[in-house]
């Protein structure tokens, strides 16, 4: 499970290093804590983070179980994907909202046959045992 | 802890399913991102998935502790239940925002179960090594 | 590893708590789901929630792959330092959003910490194998 670990992890950290995005986005933009509105550019980096947050609860205990129940190795290579994914969703999103969707379908893939997988294989232990 | 992960990966298909659901009611009440706001509508199923994730985040790390820590059998009944009231919740909050009360008192129950579940039996192992 | 799970359950049992407080603000401070904006003191509550939500879904598995991959013991040390910066951040938020500092910096730490050291020990247990 190493390398799902580190996928993992580089996840977490793509998602820290956007809360920092959002930081320098709240200066640079002027939008005093608590609004979280106020400026498009701001509310892009507000919603990037909110949005990976979103998918994180999701990716970090499918990705875990599937590498459990169903492929370490295949875990590790759908989250690299889903890695990739929210990368492109990132970058797409700051640069306009509307090109934020091949990222978002792309994840949303990813997490899709983590989940299904994931599924598939628990019932099967289950069955088995 | 078959069973338990089966619940915390039924309680994530539910949470992509909401994903998907808020996704469709942006584009049918015509909320263009990075909006959240705009329509009732479109802000129920927003906030029904908002606050799915808050629960999430408590329900997931403490099932499992309580499944490890206490009994796995027990953590996924307590589960079960919790994946039902989220449910319940989201159909009620749909409906109508004031419907949402059964379903969250009945997550926040099966929570404060998993958590002090988990507590007393984390506590016990520390004392009992 | 019992210590770093006591961690985990204690922030957790914050977040909870948290939780709670949101919800007695909305009725306090008369704000009708799904708003979750209308008076600044709800806004307080509100956010602090919501970004308590956003650094556990790094410090839940942060903590939790340092403890499994660098030290249990330095995770659960560090995990209380996190511990100890949530409940400053949201006691200052809560006096005055920009007392918020002090906490969130500190979180920031703690976080980068065990997301370096989890990346570094995942990296030489794959090297060493």
């Amino acid at each position: 499970m190493n390398w799902v670990a580190l996928v993992v992890l580089l996840a977490l950290i793509e998602y820290f290093v956007l809360g920092g995005l959002v930081g320098r986005a709240r200066v640079k933009y002027a939008i005093a804590a608590p609004a979280v509105t106020g400026h498009p550019l701001f509310e892009r980096y507000f919603r990037v983070h909110q949005n990976s947050l979103e998918q994180l609860i999701i990716f970090v205990p499918a990705v875990w179980l599937f590498g459990l129940y169903v492929s370490a190795l295949w875990a590790a290579v759908v989250g690299a994907v889903f890695l990739a994914a929210r990368i492109l969703y990132a970058v797409g999103y700051i640069a306009a909202p509307e090109r934020r969707e091949a990222g978002a379908v792309l994840s949303g893939v990813t997490e899709a046959v983590l989940l299904i997988g994931a599924l598939v294989g628990i019932i099967r232990s289950i069955v088995l045992t």
